[in-house]
């Protein structure tokens, strides 16, 4: 899961996430899903994400084959470069469905 | 979606969530899905997370009316007295899959 916070300039954000991240990231090898965020509320809290990207893999070991692949490691690039004007936080877990 | 900070205790937390909380949680009407997170790395980024949970619902009109029926309540209620000792942030939001 990645937050990202409030960037500088929010239309330079969103066109860079969408006409470059969002393809960059569904390269990535062993995605099984992906999904993002449509506007924020927060209901209870402080630091709202400005976007939350969520991507699933089969298990940790598939996430971290497909960090460590060229197409991971080039979406990790140009979110630091080009997305994290907000700062950005990446939280990995896995997951129980209850 | 819930992000829970570090709570003082962590094994009364994780009683409380298992035993208390879920089951209050479950009887949301109209949740769809509730997952709840077994460990969270932090790849990138400060401010861990102790456990997220994710619990969705088919819009937001559906989430507001299960937040606001009485097992809402109990729910909302339940985390504010008893799993709050670490902080809790609510972020809520449509998604988008891609």
């Amino acid at each position: 899961m990645v937050l990202y916070g409030q960037p500088d300039d929010t239309g330079a954000f969103d066109r860079h996430y969408r006409d470059v991240h969002i393809p960059l990231a569904k390269k990535l090898p062993g995605l099984r899903r992906y999904h993002v965020s449509q506007g924020v509320t927060v209901a209870f809290g402080e630091d709202p994400a400005y976007l939350i990207a969520e991507l699933d893999f089969d298990d940790a070991a598939a996430m971290q084959a497909g960090m460590a692949s060229p197409e991971g490691k080039e979406a990790g690039r140009d979110m630091v470069a080009n997305l994290a004007s907000g700062g950005v936080r990446n939280l990995v877990f896995e997951v129980d469905e209850l």
